[in-house]
């Protein structure tokens, strides 16, 4: 592949020749196209610096795999030249994977304190504790990493202190969105900094990264109190228990439960262990108020009337280990949800969870509860802006050239798109996915080459070891399972002496098929015998295995329509 | 699990003893709750009629299961009085089971057209085609089965020849509507049958069961009609090729494409086998009209310009090895996308396709291809009432009892909650699941015990082999893999005469872990050896199974923090 240059037009030259003329580059390493956790990469100079270093949970093409993480080989290749990573907020697609980047690189980690707080968790359950360098940052307190000048600015986002960036280098100042939205008036009173965003513009932005999740969504994304009068609303007219689920980190969301819980007098447990955690953590660093005594263990919330009970809880997809699945299917060893119970799934359907979440919707029903999700009920917004405020970030920073971040490759384009309705050129706005780079000089911008990147899988202790071939066997052994066929021949004579012996899972079960089994022998010795008449010398080992295998697979494909993998098995006595 | 008593009401004494007073049982054995197919029986005196006997596919935790069937064992129970079959439309959740049903019961099947077409072209892939004794019925024409008096009703729904049925038993006349909404202009003029229904309900109606699926639907289901408006708008503007993926069962959409077609005169081809099929049947069955020389193959199709082409293809959900995933893949044999085509996905997101859907948009987006989807633009409306329309049906018929059907849990309680606001009495709209009988008396209803049923798994030639066991077996299987360790042991001795040898699928990756192999080899060695020492006679086998099995968790355990099956086989020479 080659670089794809941008052609020269009324507001930008063509770009010089990178040797000589000053650049900057950009590469994304994840969150723009299929790879759904964050990461980018920018280099100046000598200098490289990272924004944020998420993971993702694997889908259900993965099986066994624990997480994905980026694939830090753009970075190995220079090492020396790593000045620090800047995270944008809490989220595990965001910060997930610090502790794999820190146990390789030691750099300087700067970001809002919740950030920082969650990613020092993650570290300290990774033994990594000293590897963490963090410097916790704040909006319009701007610093230096290597020759970039960084300037966090405020953003709203369903976390606490989310942050973007303003990002000075020898070509031009870059302006990274994070995950953002306007909120018109958030419940911390931090809006995102118009303000500041507008000075940028005014000064002259080379390039634009803005988050392209909703731009599918008409308007304006409502604000985050809009579902605390939801809330608030169904809350009051409940004659029970109120259990609601969220995500940990929406701190936001658990402050507003909080504050309806003590205005009704009823107290609030926590349910979850990320809760607790997120909980605490927001606590101690100012970003959560709780009101004196609202808060209460489980055990003491359930000795008050139901009409008194507020439970927060884990689980609002589903999750089939969380406390709110085990309630549902009635097998938590505290809880049991029931008739006047009002449990409601305060979040987002992740897509791929709709069947978890309507099984629990489904339990909780059946055991006489009342239940509110986003299917059918309004009890979530988003945390990401709508098209209209795409639109209003576009015209505050009005940069150069446009790069959408944060989508799969139809909002990437849909962004673009979007950019040029409000008159961003559109050779101006560049789609460029995970691994393609971009080359900006102080009057031009080129697309480079493709870099390849693999999705870095972690199962257990392992990172990168089960790549493509083991999750195509997982995927045939899920299919039809696994056979194994197993004999031992003379060592000197080559003749079969013990077997076959057959073992399966995941074909037929064993206890009610061991008829099957042994017809499976009786076909394998068979095949033996005929195979041995009329010849001097056995098999060798190779036509011995082929053997093997032809013969049960033939077997089962013939007797059953099924395709396990065989596994023949030589032993030498 | 003990009979649940219907209180009496106003409207409706308490239920007699059924061994004197005639009554009729209603079974679902699928559609109610979890089972996502629709098969239920009903039960009169001597006589058992089936409505509908349906397939569902499989979610992702069966996997390599091919398709789910009912349990038929209720019908097995009472085999010599099975009567027949009444099927009400042509989708797969409600006939594709029949080839299962008729190789056990050689009965009648009555049924529209369109729907026995469909099942006689199943039977004969089957081989059963000698099976089918099939009646095609008509609306408005009464027919007896068994004791039961049944009349097919019109109704409009996502097919053509949609039924549901008012059935005329001894205590009274139950009325099944089907799928069905009201579509007050349908594109064969044929309506739901308004007046049909109104006489039944005039004449008294002891039970109506009602499709639930859009119960969570405010207002009124759209037209079909208004879905062609809007595809004839797209393909006015489309500069080149139009490419539509739908239901191949959808024929009046594939009849409105064809006329648009027609209308600005360009050809059209069709993609898919059941494509192919369905247009075939419609066709010949005169359900659908193919303008004169509308219809080319895909070879002439491409020999036009691209605006005068036109391809009608299945792998609406983004199937993997479907003609327009391939094509979004760049992988078609023919075909390739890219600048000017417009691609529609005229069709549901059906829940659980999402990530493969947006993988198709993606990929054709990036080729270049224009994409319109259910995700952004209105192509595609449902074939299933919203809650006015469903609560017209709840007035037109006016039952004295009510079973809401065809949903989830959470939708028939929310169906049976509907039925209170148009007046119908809390008891009397009866909310059951899958296995729970009714029995209907002239005066009353209860609620039976449950019938325990089980999702019998199709896989291969395996009907019901495949049980929980086994699916759990592929799902361990499909987490961590597997490892097997052989050896062999004399005879007379015990002694360990050949192996260890191990091999593994999905557990690490064989080819680059050789390594690892032999340090497990070497464990089991050493485990055998340090057993040996100082003990007289050598392990009896069940002890070499247990150490064999423990030595290799324990390893791959303490090396990965993975837990693949680890299968030992003991051979005996």
């Amino acid at each position: 592949m080659t670089d794809r240059v941008i052609p020269a037009s009324a507001r930008a030259g063509a770009p010089g020749d990178p040797a000589i003329e000053p650049s900057v580059r950009i590469l994304p390493l994840g969150g723009l196209g299929e790879i759904g956790l964050n990461m980018m990469l920018l280099e100046s100079g000598e200098d490289l610096l990272a924004v944020d270093c998420g993971l993702m949970f694997p889908d259900d093409e993965m099986p066994g795999v624990d997480y994905v993480i980026p694939d830090f080989s753009p970075l190995r290749a220079k090492r020396e030249q790593v000045r620090g990573v800047i995270l944008t907020h809490a989220h595990e697609d965001h910060i997930g994977a610090l502790p794999y980047l820190l146990r390789e690189f030691d750099v300087p980690v700067y970001g809002p304190r919740m950030a920082l707080a969650l990613a020092g968790e993650r570290l300290r359950e990774h033994g990594l504790q000293d590897r963490a360098r963090f410097v916790p940052v704040e909006p319009r307190r701007a610093f230096d990493v290597g020759g970039f000048r960084v300037e966090p600015i405020r953003v709203t986002h369903s976390v606490v202190d989310g942050l973007g960036y303003g990002i000075e280098t020898p070509v031009g100042t870059l302006v990274h969105t994070g995950d953002f939205k306007f909120d018109p008036n958030p419940i911390d009173g931090e809006r995102s900094d118009y303000h500041r965003l507008a000075e940028f513009g005014e000064r002259g932005v080379l390039c634009l990264m803005a988050d392209s999740t909703n731009v599918d969504r008409p308007g304006t994304t409502p604000s985050e109190r809009e579902v605390g009068r939801a809330l608030t609303d169904r809350v009051r007219r409940a004659p029970g228990r109120v259990i609601i689920a969220t995500f940990a980190s929406h701190v936001h969301r658990i402050q507003q439960i909080l504050d309806l819980a003590a205005a009704f007098g009823r107290k609030v447990a926590l349910l979850g262990r990320s809760m607790e955690t997120s909980v605490r953590l927001a606590a101690e660093l100012g970003y959560l108020h709780v009101p004196d005594g609202t808060l209460l263990p489980l055990e003491e919330l359930s000795a008050l009337p139901p009409y008194r009970q507020v439970i927060i809880s884990t689980g609002s997809q589903g999750e089939p280990n969380s406390a709110l699945a085990l309630m549902a299917a009635a097998e938590h060893k505290y809880l049991q949800a029931g008739e006047g119970d009002l449990v409601i799934l305060s979040a987002r359907v992740i897509p791929g969870h709709e069947r978890t979440i309507t099984r629990v919707v489904n339990q909780l029903l059946r055991q006489g509860a009342e239940v509110l999700w986003e299917g059918v009920a309004f009890v979530h917004v988003s945390g990401h802006a709508s098209r209209d405020e795409l639109k209003l970030m576009l015209n505050l920073v009005r940069p150069q050239f446009f790069v959408p971040i944060h989508g799969e490759y139809r909002h990437l384009l849909a962004h673009a798109r979007l950019a040029q309705e409000v008159g961003i050129p559109a050779e101006h706005a560049l789609v460029i996915e995970d691994g393609e780079g971009i080359e900006l000089t102080k009057t031009g911008a080129r697309v480079l080459a493709r870099v390849p990147l693999a999705r870095v899988l972690v199962d257990g202790k392992g990172i990168g070891d089960v790549g493509t071939v083991v999750l195509r066997d997982r995927q045939l052994l899920a299919e039809d399972g696994v056979v194994v066929v197993a004999v031992t021949v003379d060592r000197t004579t080559g003749a079969v002496v013990a077997g076959p012996e057959i073992v399966s899972r995941g074909w037929v079960y064993e206890r009610e098929a061991e008829a099957v089994l042994e017809e499976a022998k009786a076909a394998v010795r068979e095949a033996l015998a005929e195979e041995g008449e009329g010849v001097e010398a056995p098999l060798d080992r190779d036509a011995l295995v082929a053997l093997l295998r032809g013969t049960l697979r033939r077997f089962i494909s013939q007797r059953y329509d099924r395709k396990p993998i065989v596994l023949p098995i030589v032993l030498e006595a």
